[in-house]
C-alpha cells in the first residue's frame, strides 16, 4: 500500500512562551508525512528552494519517507514566522514568504499517482482538485484547508470537498464554510456535498468525527507541558489518514475511523511536546500504542443506568 | 440522604439568536436544584424578593425540591439580563440588579445544615466558607465560583477551596485562578490546596475531571439545536453532585466521579435545548439514562494496538 501527501514544505520561525526556533523544518506535508510514516510508506509532493539541504531530506529519510516527488525549484523555500502567546490557541503570523510555493503546480510521478490513499494538505483548492484527478486509483482521499480559501475561493473549495471521501477542518472553519451555528449542523451540510466523513479539529479540546451513521468525539491527550502547537493538526491528519491507509481490508466506517481518530490524536499530542518536528523525529512506535491505550482509559466511563427520581 | 444547595435565585432576561424571554426563572441554585432533583431530595437556600410568586415555588415543588430555606426578603429578586451572539460561547451582560441578593447572609435551617452533600454555587467566597462551616456532617462538598471573585477576593476563594472536596470551575477560570498555562497544571495546583477532585468545565467542548489518581475527559453531548446556554454549568453541577449524593455507599474516586460527569453532561445538554429551566421542567428520568448510554457509545473506541513501522 502507499500514501501520497501533497502540501507545503517549509521553514518555520516560531516563538512561544517556552522557547523559540529561528529556522526549523516545517510545512503541512512534512508534519503529515512524519506522522503517517508509522503506518504506511509515504511519498511527499511539494516544492523546495535552493535553501533546502540534504539535512532536511535526511529527516524524512530517517522515517523512510520517499522524497522523489519533492520538486527542486530555483528560489526560496516557503517560509512562515509566527509567535504564540501564553494561550497557545492564539497565534500571530509575523511573516509569510511563499517563495517557490507561489508558482507550485503539483505534478505527480506515476508511483505518486498510483497511491492507495491520498492526503490533500492545505493548498489552493483548484490545485487540490487537479491532484485528486491525477490519483485515479485512490480508495480514500482526505482534504484539509484553511480560512483563507473559504474567504477567497469558496466555490472551488466546495467543489474540491465534493470530490473527496473525508474532510478534516478546524471546527471554526467548518462553521465559517457552511454558515451553520454549530459543528453538528456544519458537518451535516458538508456530508450532503459528498464526503463520507467529516473531522472537526478542536485544538486543545480534541476532535469530533461525523459520518452519516454516527458521531464520535475524542478529547486531546492531556499534557502538562505543551511547547509548540505548530503542525499539530497536520500530525493529527498524518496519524488519522495513515491509520486508514494501514488497514486496506477494513470497511471505512465508524469503527475504523474512530480508531484512526485515536491515532491521530496521539500523533498530534506528541507533535506539540517539542518544537516543530523535533519530537516526532525521535518518536518510537511503542510510545504511540502506549498513549492510544492511555487515551482509551481516560475517556472511559461505565454506563450503569440508575434509578432516578420521577 | 439529602442535598443542600446555596446560591442565587433569580429572574433572567435572555436573548439569543433563537428567541428571547423578558423574565424567566433562573439563578444558579434553581438550575442546580432542578437537575439534582432527579437524584436526591434537594433543599434550596437563597433569598427572593417581593416579586417572587407561588408560580416559581410551584416549578421547584413539581420536582420535589424543598423550598423551606428560601428566604423571603423585602425588595426585588436578583435580576440578570444578557444577550448571546451567534457564537453561543460569547455573551454580554446587559444588566445585573443584585436586589435582595446584595445583603444575603445564608442561615441554614437544621435540616439544611444536616445535609449529606452540599453544593456551594457561585456566591462571595467568605459566605461560601460560612455555609461550609455550618454543614458539619456533609461527606461531600463541592464549590463553584466565577472570575469576579478571582479578581476581587482571591485569597478568600483559595481558603474556601481548601475547605471543600471538589471544585467545579470553567477551564479559563482555573487558569486565571492559578496562573497556570493549561488545565492540567492548573488542576494540579488546585488539588495541592486540599480538594480531592477538580472539574474543568469547557462549555460546548465538554468537561474534564482531575483527581490525584487520574484524569478523565468527556465531550459535551452533541446537539444540532442549542437555544440558550444560560444555566448549563449549574445543571451540569446538579447532575454531577446529585449523582454523588445518590451513591452514599460508594467510594468517591474516579469510577464514581466519571459516571457523575456523564450525568452532569447530560443534564447540562438538556438545559441548553430550551430557554432557562423550560426543558428541565418537563424532563423525564428515562430520557436522562437514555442519553447517558448514548454518550457512552459516542465516546467509545476499541483499543486495538497495531503493528507500526519502526
Amino acid at each position: 500500500m502507499s500514501l501520497t501527501v501533497v502540501g507545503s514544505i517549509a521553514f518555520d520561525a516560531v516563538k512561544t512562551p517556552f522557547g523559540e526556533r529561528p529556522k526549523m523544518l516545517g510545512g503541512s506535508a512534512v508534519h503529515f508525512a512524519l506522522a503517517a510514516s508509522f503506518f504506511d510508506s509515504v511519498r511527499v509532493v511539494g516544492p523546495v528552494g535552493d535553501d533546502w539541504s540534504a539535512a532536511e531530506d535526511a529527516v524524512l529519510h530517517a522515517r523512510n519517507v520517499n522524497t522523489d516527488d519533492i520538486e527542486h525549484v530555483p528560489g526560496k523555500t516557503f517560509f512562515w514566522s509566527g509567535v504564540y502567546g501564553w494561550d497557545l490557541n492564539e497565534r500571530d503570523t509575523l511573516d509569510t514568504q511563499l517563495g517557490v510555493f507561489e508558482t507550485f503546480k503539483p505534478k505527480l510521478s506515476a508511483p505518486a499517482q498510483d497511491a492507495d490513499v491520498l492526503f490533500l494538505a492545505n493548498i489552493q483548492p483548484d490545485l487540490q482538485r487537479e491532484v485528486r484527478a491525477q490519483a485515479k486509483n485512490a480508495r480514500f482521499v482526505a482534504l484539509d484547508s484553511m480560512n483563507l480559501w473559504i474567504d477567497i475561493a469558496k466555490d472551488s473549495l466546495v467543489k474540491a470537498i465534493s470530490e473527496v471521501d473525508c474532510v478534516i477542518l478546524n471546527d471554526a472553519e467548518l462553521r465559517q464554510l457552511t454558515g451553520a451555528p454549530n459543528l453538528i449542523k456544519a458537518a451535516q451540510e458538508v456530508l450532503s456535498w459528498g464526503p463520507k466523513a467529516v473531522v472537526g479539529k478542536q485544538g486543545e479540546y480534541g476532535a469530533a468525527l461525523i459520518t452519516k451513521d454516527g458521531f464520535f468525539s475524542l478529547p486531546a491527550f492531556p499534557l502538562a507541558d505543551v511547547h509548540d502547537p505548530t503542525g499539530a493538526g497536520d500530525s493529527f491528519a498524518g496519524g488519522f489518514v495513515g491509520y486508514v491507509a494501514a488497514h486496506p481490508d477494513e470497511e471505512i466506517g465508524q469503527d475504523l475511523l474512530r480508531r484512526a481518530m485515536a491515532y491521530g490524536t496521539v500523533l498530534g499530542s506528541y507533535n506539540v511536546e517539542e518544537f516543530g518536528t523535533e519530537r516526532l523525529q525521535r518518536l518510537k512506535a511503542a510510545e504511540i500504542n502506549e498513549r492510544v491505550s492511555e487515551l482509551a482509559k481516560i475517556t472511559h466511563f461505565e454506563d450503569r443506568p440508575v434509578q432516578l427520581r420521577a
